[in-house]
C-alpha cells in the first residue's frame, strides 16, 4: 500500500513552495493537502481556539485532495488527521517555506510548528524551508533535496516524536556543498519597530529588525546553510531545560 | 535601583489574572504593563509581521505605566523592550494565565511563549498558570506563591537563556502540598472538531478534545499538579532533539 503523505505550509495553498513539494510527494504516495487559504507566517505554535474554522475543497493538482483553511498552520495539521483522514498519516511534510527557518526561528514559524506538531502526534515529520523569501523562489534544488530525504525517511524507522527540520541554501543544485546535521543556532532578532502614523493622526507600529547570530558556532543550522550546507535539525517539542533542574532546586523555592 | 518589571498575559490586560499578578509585582519594582486588548489564548509564538500593531496608553492601577496592543503576546514583550522601555527590564512576568500550561501546552500557550520571548532577550522571565479557566478564579494562593518565587529569582544569578513555567494547582494556599521543580510531561489533546452548519449552510469545525497523560512520569508537571504540588519547569528554547544527531547522521543523507 502507498503511504499517505499530509502536505501543509504557511505561506498559503496557493504559494509556490506548497505546489513543488506536492508535485515531490506525489512520486512516493497518496498526498492529501490541508494549507492555510491565506499567509500565515510567524504563526507559530498558534491554534484556534475561541473562533470556528472554515475548510473547503480546492483543485489544485489533479489527483491529489486538497483543502483550504481558514486556520493556522497547526489547525490544518490537526483538520487533516482528525476531520479530512480520520487517522494518522504515515508522513508529514510542511513547506516548502519561502524564507529560511534555522535557529531561533523554528519558534516563529508556522511551517516549522505544523512539523512539531506532527512530532506530537507520533508521525514522521518534515519541514522544509528555503533560504529565499521571493514569491517566485526558484525550487528546483529544493525539490531534489527533498525528494532524497523523503525517500530515506519512507525506508527507515523514523524516530517517534522527532521531527527534523530542513533549511535549504539559495544555490543551484550543483553549488550546495552537501547535507549536515546541525544543531539549532542561537541566534536572535535584533527587533525594532518603525512608528507611523494613519490618516487619521493616530499611530501604528511594524516590527523589523536584523537577525543576529549570537555564537557563531559551527555546528549550527546557520553556519551550514550561510556556508551552502542543507542544514538539517533533529527536532523535539520537550522545552524542558534539563540541564538547569538541580540548579533550580538547590533555590529551595 | 528598583528592579523594572515588564508584565504581560495572554488573556488580555483587563484579565483577573493579569490584575493579581501586578498587584503582586508592584512589591518588587517599578512595574509596566504591555498586554493584548483582547484575549490571546492559544496563540503560542505567534508574531505579527504583515499587519501593523495598536499600542494605546490605559489607565489600570495608580502608579503603573500600562499599554494594551492589537498584538499577541510575543509582540507585547517586544514592544515592551523595544518601544516602551526601550532596554531589557530586570524581570519579565507573564500571566496569572486562567488555566493551566502544563506539558505540551507550553507550545500552544500565549502566557509561556511571551515568557520564552523574555528567555531569548536573556530576560529572567517567569509564566505563572493557575489550574482554574473560570474568569473570576481565585488567585489569592497564586499570589503568594508567585511573591515568593519573584522574591527568590530578584536575589539569585538567573541562568540566562531560560525561564520558569509556573503551574499553581486550584487549591488553597493552605492545601497546597508545595513546589517541585520538574520536567514538561509527555501528555497530549486528543482532538476533535465539531462540525457544524451556519445560518447559510456552510460548514465550520471547533476544535475540542481532551488531554492524555501519555505516560504518567511523577517527576512531570501534570503529575506534580494533579497531586496538590506547584510544578516549577526550567524552559528553554533549544529545540535540538541533541540524543539523535548520531542517529540522523548514520542514516547518511
Amino acid at each position: 500500500m502507498k503511504p499517505v503523505i499530509l502536505v501543509t505550509n504557511d505561506d498559503g495553498i496557493y504559494s509556490n513552495g506548497i505546489h513543488s513539494i506536492i508535485n515531490v510527494a506525489m512520486n512516493f504516495g497518496d498526498v492529501v493537502v490541508v494549507a492555510p487559504d491565506k499567509p500565515q507566517s510567524g504563526m507559530g505554535h498558534a491554534i484556534t481556539i475561541n473562533n470556528p474554522l472554515r475548510l473547503n475543497k480546492v483543485n489544485l493538482i489533479d489527483g491529489v485532495k486538497s483543502y483550504s483553511s481558514s486556520g493556522t498552520p497547526v489547525d490544518c495539521v490537526k483538520l487533516g488527521i482528525f476531520e479530512i483522514l480520520q487517522k494518522k498519516p504515515d508522513l508529514l511534510i510542511s513547506g516548502i517555506n519561502h524564507g529560511e527557518n534555522t535557529s531561533t526561528n523554528v519558534l516563529y514559524s508556522g511551517t516549522m510548528s505544523a512539523a512539531i506538531e506532527g512530532a506530537m502526534e507520533g508521525i514522521p515529520s518534515l519541514g522544509f524551508s528555503l533560504a529565499d523569501f521571493d514569491s517566485n523562489a526558484d525550487f528546483e534544488a529544493s525539490s531534489i533535496i527533498a525528494s532524497k530525504i523523503i525517500k530515506k525517511v519512507l525506508s527507515i524507522d523514523f524516530p517517534k516524536n522527532c521531527c527534523l527540520n530542513v533549511n535549504i541554501p539559495k544555490l543551484s543544485f550543483d553549488d550546495i556543498k552537501g547535507i549536515k546535521i546541525c544543531k539549532q543556532a542561537n541566534a536572535f532578532w535584533n527587533d525594532r519597530f518603525e512608528k507611523r502614523i494613519d490618516q487619521f493622526g493616530n499611530d501604528y507600529y511594524w516590527l523589523s529588525g536584523e537577525f543576529c547570530d549570537a555564537n557563531q558556532d559551527k555546528e549550527t543550522d546557520l553556519f551550514a546553510i550561510r556556508n551552502g550546507y542543507v542544514s538539517v535539525v533533529p527536532t523535539h517539542f520537550d522545552m524542558t531545560a534539563s540541564y538547569l533542574i538541580e540548579k533550580v532546586k538547590s533555590w529551595k523555592l
